[in-house]
């Protein structure tokens, strides 16, 4: 049985999907290793149509297709439910849920007004074309965010307390050890990272030293 | 073994702490009863002193004497395992910790700037002095919140965005039962109409009869 993921490509060999992100974290957490990864552009939509889906991540595991990271998530759990727990139960997959959400509406469009124009020089022409035409209707010029993100910044992290706070109690979201809603919050600031050299947390700030350590990276 | 609550005392016996409904909320979940309700002052520090605390909720529960609503939950969930669980399991238990923060730190302030001048109508005139003098430095002068409530209130209801698309696609927070997560976020739109008018949620919003159904009255 082979193991396929489709990823997000980038010029340079980072990694600039959050959600792409957010699947190798769980494989890793099961103990699940992959035979390929397809890199594709934003563009590349026909490459990814026999998910149905219009982008990355999508996984092949076996004779299954799977598009959405919150569906790579769950099938995961309950395809490999003998490895170590994404969710730690249902109602820590209900609970989760919310982290998903979060992220869908809040998070991730919040980083990218920090990172998104930094985030085009690691994409080709084409895909730089694509992010402007498919993100300025909501943001505005991509450029002019840079000139305000300085200003936009400490009510930002301050709306990162209470999470800041969870991590600071329980080690993680998730507790002692570390789950699915840690590594989608993480996912999101290890993207930031790999767009932009834009500091979005202080090297002091617990939540730093936290997505560093979710992410792999020694802090 | 005997079980009283120390909660808040109304003029007119309605229920004015978030965290005092919080503990009803997981008391009925757990199907314990209490013997006795002992209504207290914000003045009334006295009264509570034996709990070390400055604040209700406190719970006498047989010869343990538990204050902080969080702790009152994780004290029922261990000493009464073998009822109905407030957190299924430790990721649920860590998960909802997260929502004791963010009610703490945001959403109670938050539903105060909406409905903290409405609710001193409800208090003797001790009590109305003790929150001006505790609460006006943070956020000024009550009345005045009143007159900027309006135009803060769309901003407020696009925030639970996250809460109200996880509510409508798990039946709860917590999943198809609600749990601690449910009751503490709930609790505090209990406590909002309790003490005002002011609609923070319109009735066809899946937060309104949520909440409706979450502290048990009918939507």
């Amino acid at each position: 049985m082979s193991r396929t993921l489709y990823d997000l490509k980038s010029l340079d060999g980072r990694r600039l999907s959050p959600f792409g992100q957010r699947v190798h974290l769980a494989l890793r957490h099961k103990d699940l290793g992959l035979d390929k990864v397809e890199l594709v552009r934003f563009v590349d939509k026909d490459a990814i149509a026999f998910a149905k889906s219009q982008s990355v991540p999508v996984l092949v595991d076996g004779d299954k297709v799977v598009a959405d990271s919150w569906r790579i998530a769950n099938h995961l759990e309950d395809t490999y439910s003998d490895r170590p727990s994404l969710f730690g139960g249902e109602a820590g997959r209900a609970l989760a849920r919310y982290f998903n959400n979060w992220c869908g509406i809040w998070l991730t469009a919040e980083i990218a007004s920090f990172i998104l124009f930094d985030m085009l020089q690691h994409l080709d022409e084409e895909d730089r074309a694509y992010i402007r035409r498919t993100r300025e209707p909501r943001f505005g010029p991509l450029e002019s965010l840079n000139e305000t993100r300085e200003a936009r910044l400490p009510s930002f992290r301050k709306t990162l307390d209470p999470l800041r706070l969870t991590v600071k109690q329980n080690g993680n979201l998730h507790g002692a050890e570390a789950g699915m809603a840690d590594f989608m919050v993480a996912a999101a600031f290890h993207w930031a990272e790999q767009s932009s050299a834009f500091a979005l947390l202080t090297s002091d700030d617990p939540l730093y030293s936290w997505s560093k350590r979710i992410n792999g990276q020694s802090p």
